[in-house]
């Protein structure tokens, strides 16, 4: 049978890409899961190319295996950072906020697989067209920063826009929603949320406790109407950016809470004042493990043919 | 092998039950759907007992099959609906928009199977504890009034939280989305959008067209300033309801803009002071034809289990 082409794509033996999260997603975790037989993920977030560089550098120091850096498009450093991934050889490059086009020819001159995080079918199309490698379809049920559409009508409408393989993202985190999302099309998996859990995640533990206690209505969305809004974990922050919301000054306001507050979540982990971006798949997620447990259980194989089997079994 | 459990509870041949849409789901359409073996559910929304009797009349007209009625609980008129339904002996009785334990004894009573839909664990516990037959998991993808979580995430985790059969709505219009809710533990569908689409279905042609016209972005949500978030096509209506959200005075406004929109949408194909509430799924249909197709294809045998061994080999 022919193999995964998202495996096959990049290397890798689990169709299963680890999100950047900005902060969360460092050298650590990118090396367990990319260990491990995923594709590990650097987010490279507001971060200069030094702290990047240095994270490379570690990632290579504990696997050999293929890994990703991901770049967000609307950093102040994006330039550098574009320039030290392709210098560096990253294997693969996932792109987030925006269009990668000004970089792509650079990156895969250095041999990199070049994937950017889509919310609609139009920029799929637009980004296929420009020769990109695969596309991750990104539902809004995913944590940070989020489209409109969710995964079960994204990802299939998606699926039938382009011909490059399609990664699905937001709401995945065990073998069910993996199953389903190969149902609507998706050829892999990307994971954000649930990998906050892995023990080889560097965030604060009050973070990871947010994520382990968090229930099904604890899913906020704030910042709506900035334009650019923002899923995170009901805090202390969420009430008061929704308080603002509807204020005359709502931008400035949410614009000056929101500054610093995820590095206080993730890193301080600062109850009060920090944001707790996560995905509304933490309602389901109740403990840490390490990332290869983490990828075996949402893609095991005798899971999803049980799952599979269900299916069958439903329509008799 | 087991009957599945929902078209054994409401005696069906496909365990697919077409939403209730307020003036959409008229005996028409409900009795298409049912004659072609799923359930046919007339929405009583906001109207009086007496043209829901003369719904249930015309539907026994059309078909001996089971039937159901959408009752709207924040209706003025449910109290009498209520009884009437109980009085004609409705097979299935679906609730939406709160809690319909004060009806419960009354409507079983007469040997209704009563299932509410539910947008969150907590409430979908409290049902089962009360004595419900099933539960209607509605993700946020679906069209009109609309809780927080998607159907990704909603589905499994209700499953989780109760026993009695679970059944997914939002984002459902295909055999990939069917099999990705039963995949998340879903035991039967609930499909509203598609059915617009019904050649059977009476609403307004310029509806029908704002449907097929639909595109991935032209999914919008107005009214969350209320607390009563409405998902809509994109229309004058729902710009300009985007443009007073933010407004001081906007609940006022947007309750008068809403006030008889969807009557002027569905009946009179009103494009300019018409809510076209409609599912995202839109932007994937493309065609009218008559329900009993539409079933076929959502859950068509050889279809889904196509869908299901690409999924096996997506794991080799």
């Amino acid at each position: 049978m022919a193999k995964n082409p998202i495996c096959e794509l990049f290397g890798i033996e689990y169709p299963i890409i680890q999100g950047g999260m900005a902060w969360v997603s460092d050298a650590h975790i990118a090396a367990a899961v990319s260990e491990a037989g995923g594709l590990g993920v650097i987010a490279a977030g507001n971060a200069p190319a030094s702290w990047v560089s240095e994270q490379i550098d570690i990632v290579r120091t504990k696997t050999q295996k293929p890994f990703g850096v991901n770049v967000m498009l609307l950093s102040p450093f994006k330039d550098e950072v574009a320039k030290l991934i392709a210098e560096k050889k990253v294997p693969v490059i996932i792109t987030g906020a925006g269009n990668p086009g000004e970089f792509l020819e650079m990156w895969q001159a250095s041999g990199a697989k070049v994937v950017p995080v889509v919310a609609s079918s139009a920029l799929a199309i637009r980004m296929e067209r420009m020769g990109v490698d695969a596309v991750v379809a990104e539902g809004c049920e995913a944590g940070g920063h989020i489209g409109e559409l969710t995964t079960m009508v994204l990802v299939p409408n998606i699926v039938d826009a382009v011909s490059i393989p399609v990664i699905a993202a937001g709401g995945i985190g065990d073998a069910r929603s993996a199953a389903a999302a190969f149902c609507l099309g998706a050829k892999g998996v990307q994971v954000g949320t649930r990998f906050i859990l892995a023990t080889e995640c560097t965030a604060h533990q009050a973070f990871k406790d947010k994520v382990i206690k968090a229930k099904d209505v604890d899913s906020k969305v704030t910042g709506r109407v900035t334009g650019h809004p923002v899923r995170l974990i009901r805090s202390p922050l969420s009430r008061e950016m929704a308080r603002v919301e509807y204020e005359p000054d709502a931008v400035e306001k949410l614009e000056a809470m929101g500054e610093g507050s995820l590095r206080k979540a993730v890193v301080d982990g600062d109850i009060k004042e920090g944001s707790f971006m996560a995905g509304q798949i933490a309602c389901m997620l109740e403990k840490e493990e390490p990332a290869g447990d983490i990828i075996k259980d949402i893609l095991n194989k005798p899971a999803i043919d049980a799952i599979i089997d269900s299916v069958k079994a439903v329509l008799n």
